[in-house]
Formats: C-alpha cells, sequence, structure tokens
C-alpha cells in the first residue's frame, strides 16, 4: 500500500500522467493542483448530503448514508499525493505552512481518515441519525483543523 | 447501495450541496458537472500510472497496481449520478446523446465497473504485468466504447 503515503509515488505519476480530460494542466505541479482539488472535490460531493441528513435538511437513509460515509473513508487517504513539493501554484487555497510543516500535515490527514472510517464503520449498523452524529462530528473537526492552519478562507 | 445508480438521489445531492471548496457552480446541474468532471479526474489519475506500468513507461511494482486498480474500480460506481437531467451545461464534454440513450450509457458505466472490479481482483495477486495485461485492456475498451459515442472530442 505504498503509494498511499509516499509522495516520492505521487511524483511520478504527476510526471507521467497526461492532463486528465482536457484539463489545461501541463506541468506535474498542475497536475497535483488539479488531482488534490478534484479529490476534494469528490469528497465534498459526498460528505454534504451526511451533513444534510445530520441537520435534518435531508431525510435519514441509513443505506445512503452508508454508501457517502465509505466514500468519504475511501477517498480520505487519496489526498496527501496530490501535495508534492513545490505545488502551490495557480489557482490554489493550500497555504505554504503545508510545506513548512509536511509531517503535521500528513498527521491531520491521518486523523481524518481514522475518524471517516470510523464513520463508515458505524453507519453499517445504524438505524438512526442521532447515533451517528457525534461520530460525523469528529469528521468535520478533522476537517476544519486541518482547513483552519493549512487552507486559505 | 440505492444511491450508487438512482439517479434521484444525486438530484437531491445536488441540490442541497453547497459548492465545493470554492468553485463557481451556482446551479444543481453546474454542480453535477463539477462533481462527475472531478471523479473523471481522480479516475484517470489512477488510471495513468496503470497504463504506464502496462507500456513499459514505469516500472511494475504489483502493491502500487493494486492499490491504483482498487481505487479505479471503486470510483468507477461514483460518475453516473452526476449526469442528471439537464446538466449538459458549462464546460462539458458530455454529448446530448447520453440523456437520449440513458439506459445505453447506463449498461455502458456497468460495463466499466464489471472490468475495473475484475482488474482490481486480477491485481490482487498477480506478480508480474503481463497477467493483467488483457484484463487491463478491457478496462481502457470500456472507458474508449462509451467516449467514442458520448464524449466530445
Amino acid at each position: 500500500m505504498k503509494c498511499q503515503t509516499a509522495l516520492s509515488c505521487a511524483a511520478v505519476l504527476f510526471t507521467v500522467t497526461a492532463a486528465a480530460h482536457g484539463a489545461a494542466e501541463s506541468t506535474p505541479a498542475e497536475r497535483a493542483v488539479g488531482y488534490r482539488q478534484s479529490v476534494f472535490h469528490v469528497i465534498a460531493g459526498n460528505f454534504g448530503p451526511l451533513a444534510g441528513m445530520v441537520k435534518g435538511e435531508i431525510p435519514f437513509d441509513a443505506d445512503t448514508f452508508a454508501v457517502r460515509a465509505e466514500r468519504v473513508a475511501f477517498l480520505s487517504a487519496l489526498p496527501l499525493e496530490g501535495f508534492i513539493p513545490n505545488s502551490r501554484v495557480g489557482k490554489t487555497e493550500a497555504k505554504a505552512e503545508i510545506w513548512d510543516n509536511m509531517d503535521d500535515f500528513k498527521a491531520k490527514m491521518e486523523t481524518f481518515q481514522t475518524e471517516a472510517g470510523k464513520l463508515a464503520q458505524a453507519a453499517k449498523t445504524a438505524s438512526a441519525i442521532d447515533a451517528l452524529k457525534p461520530q460525523f462530528g469528529k469528521v468535520g473537526q478533522s476537517c476544519k483543523d486541518c482547513h483552519d492552519k493549512y487552507k486559505e478562507d
């Protein structure tokens, strides 16, 4: 499973991989930005409905919650490899502090993975939203802790 | 698992979900486009290194291949819900024929899922790239069959 955390692997990825689906990405750094932003976009697209159910904006559906929580958990392992060295380029909200504090950044990403994994696990058997709210809160907090420090507003 | 295929679920998703990560998406259709393009972007980012190994541009690494093949398989279930009705808007390569032939489009997406799942399964035990080339070819063909008919060049 080395490529889930090894940035060296990612450097290879963004060197050999052509720009995806016609996107205007011509350098490895630009491709890394496009990749990580796409991962976050898909995470947000699945996290949003979970938040909607927690807030009561969408009726709770246990199967839907479980599917989307599983996606968030699966995807939580993917963003890190997009943060290759010198990839604070173009339109990015990533602060320079990420690369100055990569060990801390990685630790925060791992917390996100851990908490998202616990939510996905809990969602497999939960039959009411109240049972999922505490762990949902921990996932959201893990997002916020990282955003507060490393993402431009 | 109803939300992996039900477009009604997707309509809810793109109605309630705020635009992801500051992207300029203000309508459900625009959000659907952004979501599906992001999914394809992440798929391509993981499929690219598999192609690189098949072509001999990257040294074969069984663990890396297995991780990325698993990601492609997991993600192959996600694009469909982004093709909600009337979402051929903005900068999109999706042809109108998709919505005129939704059953065929879904079938092609399902073929992609099936073939990607087989590749991920084979990759768990394969120790040489030659053993994976035939199934990799089937995945690539499933991409091409859909792109040829439903994606603008």
